[in-house]
């Protein structure tokens, strides 16, 4: 395993790599490793021949009161995983290294950036899309793995790599859970041993939507409805950012949960004590 | 000379191009070819193995009352050109190619796009960053051509492909002139003999900017003063949309012509009855 922090050194060993056939899987994360994260680079390591994981903690994709400063870091922690899990390179370059002073150019998914959490963390998904691409061209991966615990990340970022023909294909990964149900994620780190117990509720509410369709109920206001009674009768939960339910494929609103839709999203972002938390499940109807 | 109008197979073509060794030049236009155009191919043939022409009239990015239909379109002289100037590819896409119907992904690069032409033509710079990284990413270049005559286009290319990490050299080209110095541009095409003759005073308002400078004049706010005094005096022009003066390297508005500077930009914009005109100079300080 080796260690890059420089765009110009990660370009010319993916050069070389390209140049020798092989074929890259990108990994791109920010950081603080968890199950999740392994589970992507397992599945790069299944299908390419070399396995890219970036970490850098972006702060474009963080609004200006969100947690950009707090979010966790473990470079050494993240560093014994990779070489436990045989990435072949970590591309961890700080931010100067990434955004130059008068950074100013950024892409942007119109609309599917607005809904969701975009809705309330606006310039996130601009941040994310600016930063995969810039990933992409540093890199010039074949695959990129994404987990589908971001769900709305998942979908921009196909879409963007579709619109600006970027020739990566994209890889959803699933998600990974604790026992109780909670998907993982870096930042339930942040949560106290009470808020973590508690913090399970979010995916029962999303199984319970998933229930209520599956035994026949078409109307999404009355699940949502259900849903968001069920979420704000938890008292560690101090706020509903959202839950929603959605066509899986463009993110559209959807009203009845019938066959005029393929796959629906049941997706939600809830507060536990300060913390937002994010989750969702897919299902074939 | 073959002409291509499929991405996939410009994609393939290019992957084929590289792997072979040779280096491409891609010269992206909106066609109906002039002299300006060929000087670009012609630097291309001079330093690329293999040179693209891309013709594509980029409705993204025309504002809603601009003159995207009636632009004008010559593919079979442009053909010709293509021809006798021994370009080796035409990459003509038609729109549903380029823009799938529900295509919502945008490259910005903030600030610069709201200055000068993107103060009357605000989509403008979206528009074209968005189309030239699309082709960029089809027709995979080391080198792309770009006139000095779009300047603000010239300096927001150069901005977006370092900000976003392209891997592609953008060379500019000096701007071809008609004998009384009007910039040759495929928009001449509509002016009437009377604004064709007249359409000279804008290279000539620039010229005298020049002067005021070589000559000892500081004060920005008194040359532009002037230099729109003698643009209104002409019937022709109907409207000056700016006369600017600027820091050539970031665009930066400048309040004295000193060394402080190093090369200073002077670039104009005009409607000669209805048509929009636009030229620039670089002068060394």
């Amino acid at each position: 395993m080796k260690a890059v922090t420089s765009k110009s050194e990660m370009r010319a060993i993916s050069d070389k790599l390209k140049k020798e056939g092989k074929s890259i899987g990108l990994v791109p994360t920010m950081g603080y490793l968890h199950d999740g994260h392994i589970s992507l680079i397992k599945q790069s390591k299944k299908i390419c021949s070399v396995t890219v994981l970036s970490i850098f903690v972006n702060p474009a994709q963080f609004g200006p009161n969100e947690d950009f400063n707090k979010y966790p870091r473990d470079f050494e922690m993240d560093s014994k995983i990779a070489v436990k899990e045989n990435v072949d390179y970590i591309f961890a370059p700080d931010t100067a290294e990434m955004y130059q002073e008068n950074h100013l150019t950024y892409v942007s998914v119109d609309k599917l950036d607005k809904i969701m959490c975009g809705k309330s963390r606006p310039v996130h998904f601009k941040g994310v899309c600016t930063v995969v691409l810039k990933l992409f061209n540093i890199v010039n991966p074949d695959k990129a793995f994404f987990g589908k615990k971001d769900f709305q990340q998942l979908v921009i970022i196909k879409k963007m790599t579709e619109d600006l023909n970027v020739l990566v294909e994209i890889i959803d990964c699933d998600t990974v859970r604790e026992a109780d149900g909670l998907a993982l994620s870096s930042r339930n780190k942040y949560l106290s041993d009470e808020e973590r117990k508690n913090a399970a509720i979010l995916y029962k509410s999303i199984l319970f939507a998933e229930n209520e369709i599956k035994n026949g109920q078409k109307q999404i206001s009355e699940i949502k409805k259900e849903c968001m009674e069920m979420l704000s009768l938890n008292k560690f939960i101090k706020k509903i950012d959202y839950f929603d339910i959605r066509d899986s494929e463009n993110l559209k609103e959807v009203k009845k949960a019938d066959r005029s839709v393929n796959k629906i999203l049941i997706a939600a972002a809830v507060y536990i004590g300060s913390t937002r938390l994010i989750d969702n499940k897919v299902i074939l109807l």
